[in-house]
C-alpha cells in the first residue's frame, strides 16, 4: 500500500506535537512538509517548537516552512486577545494550556541546528502540490490562515489537494462563547474560505476531540518505551493534562485529558478510528456581537444547503491510544 | 391571599389562547388588561382572536388594547419572512402551526361585540401601572415590542413592574437557526431592551416549554368538562397537536405537543411548577449572518456578567395539566 | 389665516432655545405642547431648560412633557460618549458648545414654578394628535427618539401628523465622522423609523443650517429691544457664538455662528425662507465601523428609491434674522 | 539616473492599458513583472488583455503572471454584482465602460504567442522582491487582492517594497454609493490589509483622476505618431471616451474623459506631475448597509490617527498628456 503524502500545518502546542509524532512515525504517511502558523503562540515560538520536535524525534529531514504571523483580516493580536479574555473569565493558570514556551513541561537538550526553508509556507505548500504526482492531503491543526491563502493565491492548485483533515470548529458550548473553537475563532475569514473551497473536508471539532481522552495509564504505557520520542511524549502529555485541566476548570476533567490536534492526523492514518460522523452543511459566522467566529453545523439539514464537511462525532478511544503508543515507539 | 394583578401581552395563537384561559380563570390572578402584538399573525388577526377568546370563555370584562403592528427596528414583514423561510426549509403544512386564522380548528359562534379600547396597548399598560396600588406582573407571550416600548416611553413607570414572566428565547438548537426562538427572533432590539431593563425576568424558553407536553389523555380530561371553555380548549389543543407536529417534523413528536405560552402564565399562578431554573446572564445577538436574534445564555458564568434572567429549565408536567384542566373547567 | 398647530420636541441647548422663542412668539404658530428628549444634555437638564425658557419668555401656558432619557437601542450613555469623543479630537472648550447647564451664558432669575405634566412625552403627543381637529406639525430639534416611539406606539395616529420639520442629518463632512450630525447619530434607529414612516419630512441638515449665520450686528439688533426675551436671546447668542466657534475650531468661524435648531421652526413659520431644497431619497446607516449613524442622501437618484425627504440646502439669511428679531421682540 | 524597478498589477481595462504603455515605455521605469487580477473583467479576460497589449506594444519580454480570480473574502461574483447594480441604476451602455472584451474598440491582429509564466502572481511578485537588489515599487491599478495576499504570505518581504502607488479609493460622491471607488469596493479586506501594512502608499483616488482629462486634441496628437502603439492608444482612448461618458452619464462629461489607472504610473515616472496632495489617515469601511467598501479619508485629522497614505488631489493636466504622447511614441 502506498504511503499517503501529507502536509501538516500546525502551531505547536502540546497536541500539535502529538500530531507531528503520529504523522512523522506512522508507516502510512509520507510527510512532505511541515508548515507553521501563528495561533497557540506567536509564529516565532511555534516555528521553533516545530523544528525542535522534528529534530528530537528524528524527523529533521522533513522541511519546515514558516507561514503567517497573523490572521488574514483580524487584528494582529487577535489570538492573544482571545486567550487573555479566556483567562479573565477563568481561574486559568499562568500562560494558559501550553505555557509560556508553547510546550511547557519539556526542555529540548539542543535546538534543531536546521532552520526553516527559505521560502514561506504558502509558497512551499504550492511547490509540493505542483511537484507531487499524487494528490496531497492537508492536515491543518492550527488556524486556517495558511491554507486559506494557499486556496486564494493558487486557484489552479486546488484540484491537487486530495482532502483536508482539520482540527477545528465545534458544535457545542465551549471556550468562552457558544460554538467557539480556538482555531476557527482566530481566523474566521480563513475558515470560511476553506469551508467554501469545494475541497473534501473532515472536521475533527473541539467537542469530538473530547471523545478521545488519555489518562495516566496511557502515559505510563508510552513512557515504558525507552526511546527518546516516547520519553518526550509522556512528559508533555503529563504536563498538558495538568495545564489543560486547570485552564478549563469548568470542564471538570481531572484524571483524563484530550489531545485535540492528534485526532486530525489519526483519522488520516486510519479512517476506521472514526466511529461516528456525518456529512453536514457547515459554515462559520463572521459577524455578530457574541457569535462572531462560531461554527454553524446544520445537523437537521434545515437550511437545505450542500453538505460540504464530514463532521466527526466520535472516535475509538482504545485504538487511538494504541496508535499513539505505536508511533511514539517508532520514533528516535 | 391577594390576587396577583397581571397584564397579558399576547399574539394568539393556540398557545396564547391557553395562556389567556389560565390567566383569566385562575383564582390567583387578576387580569387588568390584555394587549396584543403582531407576531404569530398580523395585529389585526391576533387582536380579533384575543377578543373572541375572551368573549367565548366569559372574560369580556377584561379590556383589550391593540399594540404594535411591527417590530421596533426590523422590517414590517420580518415575522412573515421568518415564517416563510421556515416553511421553505421544512415540509410544513399550509399556513404553519396556527393556520390561516391563527386559531385553526375552532370557529367562534359569534364575534365579540366589544372592540379594543380607544387607547393603544403601550399607553393602556402605562395607565394600569400608574393607577394600580400594587405593582403589576407583565406576562408577554409574543414578541416583546410592546413591553420594550413601554420601558422606553415610561422610564418613570419601570419601578411599578413587579416582574416579567415571558415566553421566549431558548438555549438549544431550535427553529431554523441555532438558538432561535420565534418571539425573541422577531424583535431582537425589543428583547435587548427588556433583558437590560433591570426588571426581574423569568424566561420560559422554547426548549423549557418542551418539558411540558400534553397528549390525548389530557385533551380527553379537559373535554370531559361540559362547559364551553373546556370544549374550545380541547378542540384547539387537538388541532394544534396536528399542526405543530407536522410543521416541525424534525422534532419527531407524534402523540404529544407543547403549549409554550401557557408556561409563562402557569409559572406566575404557581411558581412551584418550575422544578428547575437558574439565574443567568442572558442577552440577545442583534447582528450576525446566522445568529442574529439568537439567545445568549451564559450557563457557565464565563462572561462574569450580572445575572439578569431566571432561566427555566424544567416544569412539573403532571401538575401543569391539572392546572390547565382546572382553569378550563372554571370558564364559561 | 389659521395658526399652524405644532408640537416642538427639543433638547435645549442654545439653538433649541431660539427654536422655542420663534415657535412661541410667532403669530403664525400655535404651540400645543413642548416635549423634551435626552440629547445635548441629560433629560433632566434639558427639561429644566425648556421649562425655564418658556417661563422667562412668557409662554408658560404651554404644557411641557418629559420624554425619553436615552436612545431606543443604543447605550444609555451614547450621547455623552459621542460628545467625549468629539472633545478628545478637538481643542473644544470645557463642557462643549452648550456648557455645563446646556444654556451657558444666561442665568434665569427664577425657576419655572410649573413642572412637567404628569404624562410622558409620547403619550402627551398622542393626546394632542387625538384631540386636535387639525393635523399637527411636529418640529423635532433633538434626537428623534420620542417621535419614533410615537410612530411605533400609535400607528393609528400617523395620519394625524401634517408633516415633520426636523433639524438633523447632513450631507457633508461634519462632526467627528463623515456625514455625521449629532441628532441623527445619537439615535440612528429612531431616525430610520421616522425617515421610513411615510410622513412628509423636511430636513434642515447640519450643513444647511450653516447657510444662516448670525453676527454681532444681529445680536445688537435683538438687544436693542428692551423686553426680557430679547435680552435673554442676545445674551445666549453671544455665549453660543463663543462656545460653538471654540468647540468646532476646524470650521474656522470667528465672527459668525449658526443657530441650527431654529431653522426647523423658521421654515414652518415661513416656507419662503427656504431658498433651495430638493426631494431626495434619504436614509441612515445603522451599521459599520466608521459610518454608523451617517446620513445617506441620494443626490443623483442613483438608487432609484422613493423621495421621502425634502432636503433643505439653503435659507434666506437676511429674512431669517428679521424673523428672529421680530419674535424675540414679541416675547415677554 | 537609475531606472525605478516596478511591478504593475492590473486588470485591463482601457486605463490599465494606458498604465502599461506608460510603464513599459518610460525610460524611467524598469518593469520587472506584470500581474493580473480579477476586477474590470474576469481573470481570464484581463490576463489575455495584458498579454496582448504587451505583445502589441513591443514589451513581451516582460513576464506576466496570473493572480487572483476573486476577492479574498467577498463572493466570487462581487465585481459582476457591483457592475450589474451600477447598470441597473444608470442608462449605461451594454457591457459597461470597458465593453465585453475589456478593451472594446481595438482588435489585436494576433494573440500574444507567449503565455503567463508557470507560477502565480503572488509567488512571482515574491520572487522579484527576493531577487532584486533594489527595493521594488508596486503599482496596483485593480483590486488590491494580489498585493494584500503578498503582504500576508510574505511578511518577511514587506521591507523589500519601496512604495505602493495605487489607483483606488476616493474622497467624494462617486459610483453608485457615497465614497465608493470600484477597486477598493471590490476587495475591502484586501484594501484594509494594504492600508494598514505600514508600506508607504500614494493613492490616486477616483476623484483625483478626474483632474486629468484628455480630449480629441490629445487623441489626435497621439494618433499623429505613426507607430502601432500610438495607433492602438488613440483608438482605445477614443472608444473609452464614448463608453465611459455614456456609462456614467450623471458625471456630465461629453468631450473629455479621465484615464484613471495611468495616473498611478505617471506619478511614479514623474512625481512632479502631482500638484496637490496631502498625508492623511485613510481607512476603508468593511461593514455597513450603505457604506461597506467606502473610503475613509480623515481630511481634518479629527481622528488623530497616523497618516498612512499620501492622498493625491490634483495632477498637472498638460504635462500628463505630454508624457502619454511621449511614451506612446516610444512604443513599437
Amino acid at each position: 500500500m502506498n504511503k499517503i503524502p501529507v502536509i501538516v500545518d500546525c502551531d505547536p502546542g502540546h497536541d500539535d506535537m502529538m500530531a507531528l509524532v503520529l504523522a512523522c512515525h506512522s508507516p502510512r504517511l509520507d510527510v512532505k512538509l511541515v508548515t507553521t502558523v501563528s495561533g497557540n503562540k506567536s509564529l516565532e515560538l511555534v516555528t521553533r517548537n516545530a523544528l525542535n520536535v522534528l529534530h528530537y524525534i528524528g524527523a529533521d529531514h522533513i522541511p519546515v516552512a514558516a507561514g503567517c504571523d497573523r490572521p488574514i483580516v483580524r487584528r494582529k493580536d487577535h489570538a492573544e486577545a482571545a486567550i487573555a479574555e479566556l483567562r479573565r473569565h477563568s481561574d486559568s493558570i499562568e500562560n494558559g494550556a501550553h505555557g509560556a514556551s508553547g510546550l511547557d513541561g519539556f526542555t529540548f537538550p539542543e535546538e534543531n541546528p536546521k532552520k526553516v526553508i527559505e521560502i514561506r509556507a504558502v509558497e512551499a505548500m504550492a511547490q509540493v502540490l505542483r511537484e507531487s504526482e499524487e494528490k496531497i492531503t492537508l492536515i491543518p491543526t492550527g488556524p486556517l490562515t495558511n491554507v486559506a491563502l494557499l486556496i486564494r493565491c493558487y486557484p489552479n492548485l486546488i484540484s491537487r489537494i486530495e482532502k483536508i483533515s482539520l482540527m477545528g470548529g465545534t458544535c457545542q458550548f465551549v471556550f468562552t462563547r457558544p460554538f467557539m473553537e480556538f482555531n476557527t475563532f482566530i481566523d474566521p475569514e480563513a475558515t470560511k474560505i476553506v469551508f467554501e473551497s469545494g475541497i473534501p473536508i473532515t472536521m475533527y471539532g473541539y467537542d469530538a476531540t473530547y471523545s478521545v481522552l488519555y489518562d495516566q495509564t496511557v502515559i505510563d504505557r508510552i513512557a515504558s518505551h525507552k526511546n527518546q520520542t516516547s520519553y518526550m511524549v509522556s512528559e508533555l502529555l503529563k504536563a498538558f493534562m495538568y495545564r489543560h485541566n486547570n485552564t478549563f476548570k469548568w470542564l471538570g476533567l481531572t484524571d483524563t485529558c484530550p489531545i485535540h490536534d492528534a485526532c486530525a492526523v489519526a483519522g488520516v492514518i486510519d479512517p476506521t478510528l472514526v466511529t461516528e460522523s456525518k456529512m453536514l452543511h457547515v459554515d462559520i459566522e463572521t459577524a455578530g456581537n457574541y457569535f462572531d467566529g462560531a461554527t454553524v453545523c446544520d445537523y437537521e439539514d434545515i437550511l437545505g444547503l450542500p453538505h460540504n464537511v464530514e463532521v466527526v462525532y466520535r472516535m475509538d478511544n482504545a485504538r487511538f491510544f494504541d496508535l499513539m503508543e505505536e508511533c511514539s515507539a517508532r520514533g528516535k
